[in-house]
């Protein structure tokens, strides 16, 4: 039987993780909002540390219900050495391991130039 | 002499700190928005962590200009521990170190709800 996932598309939305579990409230409003607004998308939370599912985890229950096209979302405000080293190795271990997998990796939310200014905005009027 | 600056507002655009430089760069595109689209408002950067100035030493030299309303907005996706349980103690400290002193605290990117629903609207972009 072919699962009813097969060849549907998932989105990852990757957060960094941390001890307190309130931390993950806007992630996860931002994939409910994603998802309303796709709902032909499977859409996922995974976290680098501290929270669950890890990505491999996340990856994992996705290839075992038939998705092999992920696109992984990097909701960090900027670039270090989280996406720049530890990301890599991850994505390029996992399509390894999972045959016919391809991950896509978009640029974290501070690459994103409307995401610039709607945050500067928001910073402006902050202090009004 | 009063320093041209007394009684300035000055917005400190709080982040985490990274080791790799260039992490600072969308919080620094940030400040320069800011500073365009309010340039009566002293705009500064401050880090908790392995980036320069930190905070005390931020709010040092806007004190040393005469600058005595602070508005902190902390440049994180999420609450947690670092703004619940670093945060509140460091702006206390600062605010009983420095007479007349006062730092309003704002909240983060991840509990603005325009700001949600722009992360949300250009990961489904990305998605696609």
């Amino acid at each position: 039987m072919v699962s009813p996932e097969a060849g549907r598309h998932a989105i990852i939305l990757f957060a960094h993780g941390a001890r307190d579990p309130q931390w993950a409230e806007p992630f996860r409003r931002i994939r409910e909002q994603v998802s309303m607004m796709s709902p032909e998308l499977r859409v996922e939370l995974a976290f680098l540390e501290l929270m669950t599912p890890d990505l491999p985890q996340c990856v994992h229950d996705l290839v075992r219900d038939g998705v092999r096209q992920m696109t992984l979302v990097p909701l960090f405000m900027a670039q270090g050495g989280h996406l720049k080293k530890d990301l890599p190795p991850m994505v390029r271990e996992l399509e390894t391991a999972h045959a016919g997998l391809r991950i896509r990796v978009t640029p974290a939310i501070g690459e994103s130039a409307p995401l610039l200014s709607a945050i500067a905005s928001w910073v402006v009027q902050q202090a009004s």
